[in-house]
């Protein structure tokens, strides 16, 4: 028997719209158009308009990506009748206006990280998606490596109790695309548009998931940042023209969780040789962690636990169908890429919106990176001075030196 | 500005139907959905319709994986009119049918390896490829890992010349999925649905790999072969009920290229902790390197024209924008899955279709691969004697040993 | 206060005399220097004697080693009063004849591998071990590998039962030094002096330490070996003078152990970037291990009786204070190198003569490895037939294909 | 022929006598045991006599070691005559004080690290080093990690400039023998001996390896520093009785060097798992560099410089001949251990002796660590503000944030 039509998808539909299509519009763009084919939903997400300024660009965009419909004016996107959820993706400037504008319209919102350029803006999309909570809608910011399924085990692991308490969190991402002083002067090296460097782009991510694996907030920072080559060529120039870059290459901060745990963070656009090369390394009372973004489907678990002689760092190759998002997909062994974190952020977000429940990372954890992100920078103007995180919890050890006999009160309890 | 429809596809379509739904159909499915989103194609592949059985359950995965239609029968399938590729993805022993009659019926095939369960089968589907070759169709076998860019990368690295004349070949494929005594006792685990076990399944792979990589085939084989656990419990039975493994759990097996170089290969599913291990090493008179499958987004590359104080297997990020099907991917360091073999192969048949070529790896390569399974188990029934691989040309060097002084003719040269 | 006499020993001497002083000569002086100064031993080793043709350059090597005396006729040594021990370290041509002088004169022995270069000379001196051992000497041959801490692990890790039935070891043994086409011809190249070439030199390695780990002998093998390079420069030459190169440069072969394992090899000196690679993993029914020389300090071991989502190859570094001859050496972390196990060989070989027990690994078990490698030697001259190893036990499984559901007896039961 | 004595060493004796015999005794007794064993060397150094309080424990320790007479007065050791080097392997608190009498009393030096507890203590070492020089003498700090072949290659690839102009240094140093909260308050637990805790014993290390592979000094730190375990038993003390830990278990700190370079340190005691995890990593304009002391023959360097569909970190086998210090050891492949940096340090030293040359590091060297490890604490103390490392060249880049466009002096030039 021949079948003309399948058989119909019970799930009711809900209706994306999607501002920006570049890198992250393209990713975000195969989250949407897998997410059901892989996974059950309670809602089945169609692919409703995709926005951006240039008509035919964004028209040809629209055919190449799957989105139905093309809009010119993000105003006009969020306020479609067949979008339910917008879906920023556009260089952190815009951010807070569209979200905001988005959440009075009534929509839900997802919204790249970082969340805003300005500790300011953060908290004005905070305080609408508060209000837009209170009316059913959700938002949530997306830092996708929180669905990597090896740091989504990793945070399974820590909640379980199998490091006890984490003394130590060390995070880099290092990348190397801006070694060649060539690289031209693009967007995303301008404070304007980018509100930071390697610090907004790479920073946000690495404290985000510092705090996410630990379930712990940093308290304060003390940080230095660097601009290795400060004029580059004009994107559009002409020649040998260069212009002044007015973000940071690097940046290098410590700190202090509200848990009492030291964290160390380095992150940098300039080390030749590493590409994606995000690095986590929690060390427990009862045991360690480590992964590298480069290696995305492997984490390495270390169980203090064990007879000494035969406890070691394990390689966790997460493709087996009891990890975290690997139910839907290949046997185990079959690795996942970069791109399935944001189908996996699509399932979230699609079924704590049917669920009514809040998602995570929230924009209040949004705000708080950026809290993060605003001290380490205030920190590096004040020659590495610890600086406190604003609206953090009283942190649990004191600042700076915690190891002459002062106040044991911060030690943890050895009974 | 609003617009309802994006700019239209200048690509003339390209109608897929697809028999079979289950592991293979899935992923088949992710590469048809997703290969015309990230790649430019001269062809707009659609899918038209796939078949199963069943009709529920067909229907069900129509919707599910996007699908167009669906159907019960796959004779009526081959012959839609808005078919014009058939993707072979049912167990082996319904291949040669299928196949040979979608290609008398005009269609171009895309058959799932291992092509047939007998070389009887392989042969028959080979011949019906050469007359259909010369009506334009094309006929390919689904061996997806030379699709994996690190190993496109590989072949072409020995293609420059950068290991010099390639002396070993070294492959392993490891699974594990058959150490538990109680999995069931699947189609996979019955000689008359899939021909062999570990062999057919994960052989076939190491050999189609391990000769494309060196660019020419096997001439002959040493072989034995295991089955550990033989009877295993009934699939749909009850109880206790055990039947009768009919397949190898394992094979091992040397041979020799007609290059004159030295092949190493095991396969098994029963090497515990090993997923998904499909591991080549190449040694060659000026380099060499490695790949593990577990890792796949990695290449190792040992160029011993270097300085001997520098040198070393560099592991290589398959990830740069000028490495094999990366161009339409992400940015470097950004990995990809397994399952991007299957958009990559949709990408290259497609191609070849429209440009007229024969797309690799043909029917004929599947045969080959065929006859050195065939090969591998008659060495096994007759106490591992050296084999030779039937139609295989005349070998540059002889079986056995080849050390003694006797014959200097085989030997590489070294003016 | 001043001792100018340090506190006496309480062992009594054992006085060592060696033959050889290349590079296992110097090797093994390594050994006996450092052995008594790290280890706690029962006797004390003295440097009585080494011996060597040329007057000047023995006399030079004792003093450069730490030798009392020279000798230039092993005859005069193994007939030394003050040596109660023969460490043999020449080429393999003269082993049988200065090991059973030794055991004849009435002292121990220990020699380096292999054995012997043929069976026959390796039978002869098992023999004389078997009279001598009568006597209360020992002997010993010298497979330095199973003193790799690593590797000692591993064997107590087997024997354990941590890994159930083994049912797989692979075993590789890669070296690069003869890519070079001008590397000249030197004694290891030539059959009169080692007998044969990757084979004896590796593969001996190999085959003992795979039979030692799993606790069980090899019954049969099928093999292949190869010469690449046919003709070398003369070591003593002149200008363009070549010599024929008359034994192998690599040897592939699969075998059968009692045990019912599947037993996989590969030992060359052409893989390039492969310094040392001895490579080495076992599968069993409960877990895996995995070493690999050129990280010697390291043992991968997988626990398949863990939980899925957790399990993993772990690595183990084996710098622990309860790990095999790690309670002398340094903190954990602080790596061992190659020579440590000379020293780790001296010690329970001193150990074994004090006890009045037998030492591993026996002349016996030397003999063994030697049956073993005539074993591959004469099936790769047949073509690479199955070829029984003399003196083995009945294999539990059949050789070629077990796979056929023939005769199920030598299937592992599933009960 | 016999000869009983081995052929008269023409070098002339170096007299060593030693202090102390513990941990860093027993590393220094096999480096000089085998150091004229392995080397070419133009003074034949002589273990004359070591030094301790107990007389029975180290006449044991002398005859174990091999040294020829034992002390119990260090006073008396350093005017020994037979004694021409001084070799200090006492806790930090003595340094100082033999350090100052041995080459008061006209002797070389050579002083385990940290070089002493205080920056004062350090300074009249180095005063009186500088003193001695003028007589011939020579003082050298046992920073050993120097001499680990692959961080000698690492320095020489820096030398050589294939690193570009370094920007970022990255040391780690974890060790996890503090994890267990019973571990007892040993001296190394007790400022008034060991001066500081992680900081001091690890990250002494961390500094100078950072420093010398950089070629450039640390101008400022900003710090914390932690003790999470702050009583623990008393080492010889009845049942509970604990007793409050003085030093840190954990050191974070960044800074930078006079170069422009940012560097990042983070040494701990408690990293679960983590045995001996010297870990430093180099990024540069041209290459990386990244090695790992757990893995202590391998060093990863990344070449900027070639193909980027090529390029990646390679694994160097540190074991050529050609490769620092491996001249006089094994064939390629054939790893060192911990240990063999003793017996390199011992070699330089010698030859620097017999040369009349300075050996590396100086006393001024361990001076400058002590300098930036004192910056550390009085940052720590501070609220991680900043600290200028006394006595350091004017910086080439301001502390803090070097980000914003302010001054643009101290970044690269582009041209």
């Amino acid at each position: 028997m021949s079948y003309d039509t399948p058989a119909p998808a019970t799930a009711p539909p809900l209706g994306v719209g999607m501002v920006g299509y570049a890198f992250m519009g393209q990713a975000h763009s195969q989250g949407w158009r897998t997410v059901g084919r892989v996974f059950d939903l309670p809602l089945s997400p169609s692919m409703a308009a995709v926005c951006g300024r240039n008509a035919t660009a964004v028209r040809a965009a629209a055919g190449r990506l799957g989105w139905a419909a093309a809009e010119t004016d993000w105003r006009a996107l969020v306020t479609r009748q067949d979008v339910q959820l917008v879906d920023i993706c556009t260089p952190g400037d815009s951010h807070a206006e569209i979200a905001v504008a988005a959440l009075e319209a009534g929509k839900h919102v997802l919204c790249e990280k970082p969340l805003a350029n300005t500790v300011a803006e953060a908290e004005a999309m905070a305080a609408a998606a508060r209000v837009a909570r209170r009316n059913g809608q959700v938002a949530m910011v997306g830092f996708n490596y929180r669905r990597v399924p090896a740091l989504a085990l990793a945070r399974h692991l820590v909640e379980q109790g199998r490091l006890g308490t984490v003394r130590h969190v060390r995070v880099s991402y290092l990348q190397d695309w801006l070694v060649d002083p060539d690289h031209p002067l693009e967007w995303r090296l301008r404070r304007e548009h980018a509100g930071s460097g390697a610090l907004g782009d790479l920073g946000a991510h690495a404290v985000d998931i510092a705090q996410h694996l630990v379930g712990s907030p940093l308290t304060g920072v003390s940080a230095q940042t660097e601009t290795f080559v400060r004029e580059r060529p004009l994107a559009g120039g002409h020649g040998d023209e260069r212009g002044t870059v007015t973000v940071d290459d690097a940046a290098l901060f410590t700190g202090r969780l509200a848990s009492g745990a030291l964290a160390s963070f380095e992150v940098t656009r300039v080390a030749a040789g590493r590409k994606n090369a995000l690095r986590v390394e929690l060390n427990g009372t009862l045991g360690s962690l480590a992964f590298d973004l480069e290696r995305l489907n492997e984490l390495e678990f270390h169980d203090d636990t064990a007879a000494a002689a035969e406890a070691g760092f394990r390689r966790i190759l997460v493709t087996e169908q009891d990890h975290p998002y690997l139910e839907a997909w290949w046997p185990p062994g079959h690795g996942l890429g970069y791109e399935h974190t944001f189908t996996h952020q699509a399932r979230d977000l699609v079924r704590a919106i049917a669920a009514g429940t809040t998602p995570a990372p929230s924009f209040e954890d949004g705000l708080q990176v950026q809290r993060v992100l605003a001290a380490v920078e205030e920190s590096a103007g004040k020659n590495s001075v610890h600086t406190l995180v604003e609206g953090s919890p009283e942190s649990t050890a004191p600042a700076g030196s915690a190891t002459p006999a002062g106040s044991a009160a911060s030690a943890e309890s050895t009974a």
